[in-house]
């Protein structure tokens, strides 16, 4: 339940995130250049309104009137993306008041980031006008808004793709551009996305608010470069994980990596273990570099939050498994998870199924005496499901390794088998691929366990992490079941 | 300098690794079963001697006699391959004592490992009848010998490859599977390799004195479960890493991996921070997982041993350098490596080349500004390799992001230029080539730049941990420059 304040804040940023009309300022005659690029974005059957070009130069791009500024576009434009010169920024801000827009986006840069006191006055003077204007500014420094369902590209980068359930506010443009990039991969789909840049005027706080909110999203990542609005960002960090998972990876918490802040985004440095202790407080979970954020979210998405987490490891789905339940189970049990011996009753099973020579039979299961069947990987995995010290299933298998000794209709029917057990959903399944020297075939295989909903790890290290991610969350956050939830 | 009982010991291991003929015993008609394929892994070109089929049953396999035992080979057999039941082992020794062969390797497996006593008696029977006939046995339970030079191949897993510096000895038959698949992309060329499963007879420490004293071995790596020779090994470890760099993995350091270990080679449990210690102590270098080997292994083989490590990073070949700025600032910085601000010089050239607004001119350097000019980054790097903060160079190269923005023919140019300063190697050069959504792409410049002997890492955390580990070994190791090592 909002106060009335909290939705009319909600609804000054849904107009944001789902513009009726848009104007591209700063597009060219030339559809190679970014501006021209951008409005590209939006010329598809994904976005329903009107699309407007600007340049004092006019002519056509993309076969229309390219308008020789703001004021002359004939209907109401409530979205303005900006790619001029900074010196032009304070006209243009003027244009946007008199044409009485919602907001604007700045891919311009150079002011507070670069250290240079006139350009952060500057910067000030930009949130003054459009205070006054009555409009807001997303960034400056920044790619901006990314609403797939409202046909609202990534810039000139992505186009609209896939919606899904996860927001993602980043203080990076280019964290959040690929960020993009591997959700292509591994199927993770987006609700909205924000690079904010600079946050001179909307900060962290207000699309987290915005997102919290957002019917549409259900799971938030954060990319965050040290902003000044701390103590209201923790505020809106503890309210947001209340209702839903909320990722946070903060950069910038090394000399080297808070010198790099200071001149992307203005960002002042601040620690590290102060954050951590600050978002564990507030019930988020921390990520540690963009692959951990990726990697946890990707697993919130596909098996929602976990309430208990003991660990059943199947490898040797070839030769070579020992060595995999050793590096597994190694893996799991250093980062604090339970690896536990399965039930008297399912080792028993297990024994009579897979024989004892060459077997590792206690947890991680080694199948490798009976590898390339995939009634043993079934029944396997079956057995494991049905232990009650189990609560969570990772499969290792490495393609390469498989694809060399087995044909690949074997290579796809045990992998049917696996999908199975993740559609079923009686347990999560989490599938580890590592990396090797057949790496087309194991993309092919990823992309096929994705689409299906399975969540896929180059390694045991990194799914392990989020693992270990979302059970922690789960202590601290909200005691709905992930079904309501996610 | 060897005395005359370690010459004669580095001989008799000698004509393991280069056997003139081979025997392989549990062959059959059936072309596609393990023994007939570990055979046809021999008849090659590569492997110039003569190669004999073993089976009771008799018959013909790729056209060639099967014999109905050891003792009907008209010729000597140096090192015999089993692949036969358990039940038949003692036997087949007797048998080879008769034949005088310099080894027997067995992938025959169930013996100590599990966990059974009597089978554990039966090992050590087989080691007395090795003792009796005078030769030595590998294994059991293992894949054994890989030694591209000679034609020997990794049983019927991979054939000869290309020969190269890296030795690796490996408690796992999967593991050392894995690393040479892993090679083969990455670039990890091998002398010799050795899956020694239960290591009855030969052990780690024979193996490590033995490739410790081999010419055609550069670099040593080596994969272990908790050997019962540890005073000796640590002997063997402390006098290898005098002579070239050791690097060692060891696992089953938790409960849930000992337990595994104890199945898999029958290895007793040991304490990780023991080895930690011991390892350190003795010079090596340590690894915690796989991947850390072979990344550590990747970066001694192309740069040789690190003793400064002053790291220069260049990001943003493309748009989003910020973000990434801050990501490699922070993942080295993380590990307590150095990543030095530049010199007022260098950083007075970078402003000019560069300019100020949206760069990141400190280090790490952000030429997104000025993306998609190979002239900007061949002048970036070459001010970065003149300046004397600077030891070693990180490219963090968005390798999908480069191909949506930017032609192919760019890309290309891109990479050429950093091959170029790999090549000329004035100070090393790294590249991380993280994985995103155009990964076919991404593979064919991480094969071009690993042709070419450039490391790639997929990301910068495991890019700054490989040099981290290779340049703390330098401060134990040897003083010896890396030309004369490596």
């Amino acid at each position: 339940v909002h106060g009335e304040s909290n939705s009319q804040k909600f609804r000054e940023l849904d107009q944001i995130f789902y513009p009726r009309s848009v104007a591209v300022v700063g597009v060219s005659m030339d559809e190679q250049k970014i501006g021209s690029r951008w409005m590209k974005g939006f010329l598809t059957d994904r976005f329903k309104g009107p699309v407007y070009g600007v340049n004092p130069s006019g002519g056509k791009v993309f076969d229309l009137d390219i308008y020789p500024n703001l004021r002359s576009i004939p209907g109401p434009v409530d979205l303005v993306v900006a790619c001029i010169p900074r010196a032009l920024v304070l006209d243009l801000l003027d244009d946007c008041a008199a044409k009485e827009i919602k907001a604007i986006q700045f891919f311009t840069a150079g002011f507070r980031e670069t250290g240079d006191e006139e350009w952060a006055e500057f910067e000030h003077e930009m949130v003054r006008r459009a205070q006054r204007g009555r409009f807001r500014i997303v960034g400056p420094n920044c790619f901006g808004l990314y609403c797939p369902e409202h046909g609202v590209p990534y810039g000139p980068w992505i186009p609209s793709g896939k919606t899904g359930s996860v927001g993602y506010i980043s203080q990076s443009g280019g964290h959040a551009g690929k960020m993009l990039e591997i959700g292509l991969t591994r199927g993770i789909s987006f609700s909205k996305v924000v690079s904010m840049g600079n946050g001179s005027d909307l900060g962290s706080a207000d699309y987290l608010e915005y997102l919290a909110a957002d019917p549409k999203t259900g799971i938030i990542g954060m990319y965050l470069e040290g902003p000044p609005d701390s103590r209201r960002l923790f505020e809106a960090i503890k309210v947001a994980s209340q209702k839903k998972p909320v990722v946070v990876w903060k950069g910038g918490n090394t000399e080297a990596g808070a010198r790099a802040t200071a001149s992307h985004t203005g960002a002042l440095a601040s620690s590290g273990s102060v954050w951590s202790a600050a978002l564990k407080q507030a019930g988020a979970v921390e990520a540690h570099n963009l692959d951990e954020l990726a990697d946890t979210i990707l697993l919130l998405q596909n098996v929602g939050r976990l309430y208990k987490s003991n660990i059943g490891i199947v490898c040797g789905l070839i030769d070579g498994g020992g060595g995999e339940a050793v590096l597994t189970g190694d893996a799991c049990a250093s980062l604090g998870m339970n690896v536990p011996t399965f039930t008297e009753k399912t080792s028993k099973a297990l024994l009579d199924l897979l024989g004892q020579v060459g077997s590792v039979l206690r947890n991680p299961v080694d199948i490798s005496q009976r590898y390339g069947d995939p009634g043993i990987l079934r029944q396997t995995m079956e057995l494991m499901t049905a232990d009650p010290h189990i609560d969570l299933l990772v499969v290792y298998e490495n393609a390469d390794i498989l694809s060399r000794f087995l044909p690949a209709d074997i290579v796809d029917e045990l992998n049917t088998v696996i999908i199975s057990f993740g559609l079923r959903r009686a347990k999560p399944v989490v599938v580890v691929l590592p990396p090797g020297s057949m790496e087309t075939r194991r993309l092919e295989i990823e992309s096929r366990l994705g689409r299906d909903g399975v969540p896929v790890y180059p390694s045991i290290d990194r799914a392990a992490k989020a693992i270990y991610n979302i059970s922690r969350h789960s202590v601290h956050g909200s005691t709905a079941t992930p079904q309501e939830q996610v």
